[in-house]
């Protein structure tokens, strides 16, 4: 099962409506990847990541000229071997960034090969045996006026969502407060409401935040600030009064290792298409379990729902709708606030490659 | 000063000789990426970053396909905006890797730009008064004979160089204490020494390694194991006897705050060309400043001679004879043990544009 080929597409995708958050301001469209691993003996896993729409060319280059020599004619199964050795071809330049992009989607490839090759989904090919999952709906809705947020909130609970976040940040904290009041009150007491900042905040300003929430119940708060600051997650966490959770802008096993270690975050979320793959997020799952945490999940559903399947310590899966959907065949099933792993082999993920192709940069 | 240009060039230049260290094996050649920053009133700065031979295409992409469009008409002089608009617009898959490289290009660019503009050269606009430094030789010799390295060693202190680095980092420790012990004989008691592991050990390796080298008075051990275990430095230090110094691996000011925080490192060693630019280097330098530590420098001497020049706390310049000192037009001058920064304006590098052609990558 030797690697023949590895073929990297970069895809600039509009999206459906711009979207904003406190730190990436109005997004317009965003770069997709894909890698798809062909062995010597015809099998092909596909893996993919994305970003809100930079540093793509960044993530195909690596894969073209620096991973793709770096693999072909290396054993596919070898997957924890392939991943180090990645890693290392990289580092100097690598070490996060564009490279840990472009090695998720290999590694994404990887695992997806081996679990057809066993004619399994990735959820019980890893050791689940449930395949569903208490899931959220993640609004990117900073700048909706309140009529649109509750409106798109009431759309959530129609999908079948029991779970609902939403963008704080906005201008005022008093505005913030209004909002996440009022999405309190339309959900009722039992069902979970967390508020994502996307690193927005100064500690002091977190710390605020944190407390004006708390009395609306706030599940987690989510990125309260720059995530290169691990003490002052730990002292958010303790003076704001509210779990802290982070990951979609951690890199690396070892950054959640110090978030958890320094930052004292309850809920890492490990996003496997920006980590590290299938690999990593593993190992920050189980990095987790030691610490005594759940794991949770940022983005690319579709994965995600198999992993938090095949975890003992999940808990609740994002979903996001980035406009991707428009090129998956299936798309998740949600019933009663819980997602369905499909039983598809691999991850399952059957991607439209005529709609994307008129995407592509070339 | 509105920025007209920014030019980025991707070079591959094979190496005079293979170097080797512990981590990164054999390295035949280097990636060497150019950013000519020009302004709309006709002045120009020159930056550049390097790697030991992979992911150069991934910052040239980023320069060109991401930071161009976000500097052109932005005012040359407000660096410190520019800086946090460039990390903030490909932060995503940034904030390390590929895209700091990128950054750092373009800084030295702008710094070399506002210095000219200022006639002076970046020793003297910094603030310095003296414009020598301390500087060790820097070999990359890990699996070179004994005999070569002595050899090496005898040309080093015939240029005038007064300090030493070697690597360690040899399958057997005894043959690293073996060659340490004959380095060391050879300078005689009053000559700085300082080892190199490359990242190579574990931490019971390099406590190990520490202990062995302590009674040949070894100035600093450098980069004993991963940049990413802070935990695992504090512990080398406390334990093996022999004053840390990393930097080389480190990407952010961030980076060097929890290295010195939580690793306890005597010895930052940030790389202006992959740190982030002299914008970076600067608040290292003063980081370590603050904590009481000196600074001391990784690479491209030519940049790091005047910035060691202007600091309070410098330590030793690391000079490191990479292969780019063939398209250098003035090389660096060394009297007595120290490096002299050039009074040209800017920071005085004077490529030579023509040599450089050849090796172009298109």
């Amino acid at each position: 099962m030797k690697i023949a080929t590895i073929t990297p597409t970069f895809y600039r995708i509009p999206l459906p409506v711009v979207l904003s958050d406190s730190t990436h301001g109005d997004i317009t469209h965003f770069d997709f990847i894909t890698a798809r691993v062909l062995t010597d003996d015809g099998l092909e896993g596909v893996g993919y990541t994305f970003t809100p729409g930079t540093g793509g060319s960044a993530i195909y280059a690596l894969l073209q000229n620096d991973l793709h020599d770096c693999l072909v004619g290396q054993d596919a199964r070898h997957i924890e071997h392939l991943w180090n050795r990645m890693w290392w071809h990289i580092h100097f330049a690598g070490r996060g960034g564009a490279a840990v992009f472009s090695i998720s989607a290999v590694d994404i490839a990887l695992w997806d090969l081996v679990a057809k090759a066993a004619g399994e989904p990735w959820w019980r090919y890893l050791g689940g045996d449930d395949n569903r999952v208490r899931a959220y709906a993640g609004g990117v809705d900073l700048h909706f006026t309140l009529k649109a947020l509750v409106k798109q909130t009431e759309g959530f609970l129609e999908q079948g969502f029991r779970a609902i976040k939403m963008k704080v940040g906005r201008d005022n904290l008093a505005e913030d407060v209004k909002r996440v009041a009022h999405i309190r009150n339309l959900l009722g007491p039992d069902l979970p409401l967390m508020v994502d900042a996307n690193m927005g905040w100064r500690v002091d300003e977190a710390i605020r935040g944190a407390r004006a929430f708390s009395e609306h119940d706030v599940y987690w708060l989510e990125e309260p600030t720059i995530p290169d600051d691990y003490a002052g997650h730990a002292q958010i966490a303790r003076d704001g009064g509210v779990p802290i959770a982070t990951g979609e802008n951690l890199r690396t096993l070892h950054e959640f290792e110090h978030m958890i270690r320094y930052g004292e975050i309850a809920f890492p979320e490990p996003d496997v298409a920006i980590c590290g793959g299938v690999t990593t997020w593993l190992k920050v799952a189980r990095l987790a379990e030691a610490n005594n945490l759940p794991v949770t999940s940022h983005g690319v559903h579709d994965l995600h729902v198999h992993l938090l399947s095949a975890v003992p310590n999940a808990s609740f899966l994002e979903v996001h709708m980035f406009g991707l959907e428009r090129f998956i065949q299936h798309p998740i099933k949600i019933e009663d606030g819980l997602a369905i792993a499909p039983d598809r082999p691999g991850h399952g993920v059957e991607l439209d490659w005529d709609a994307l192709a008129e995407h592509e940069v070339r």
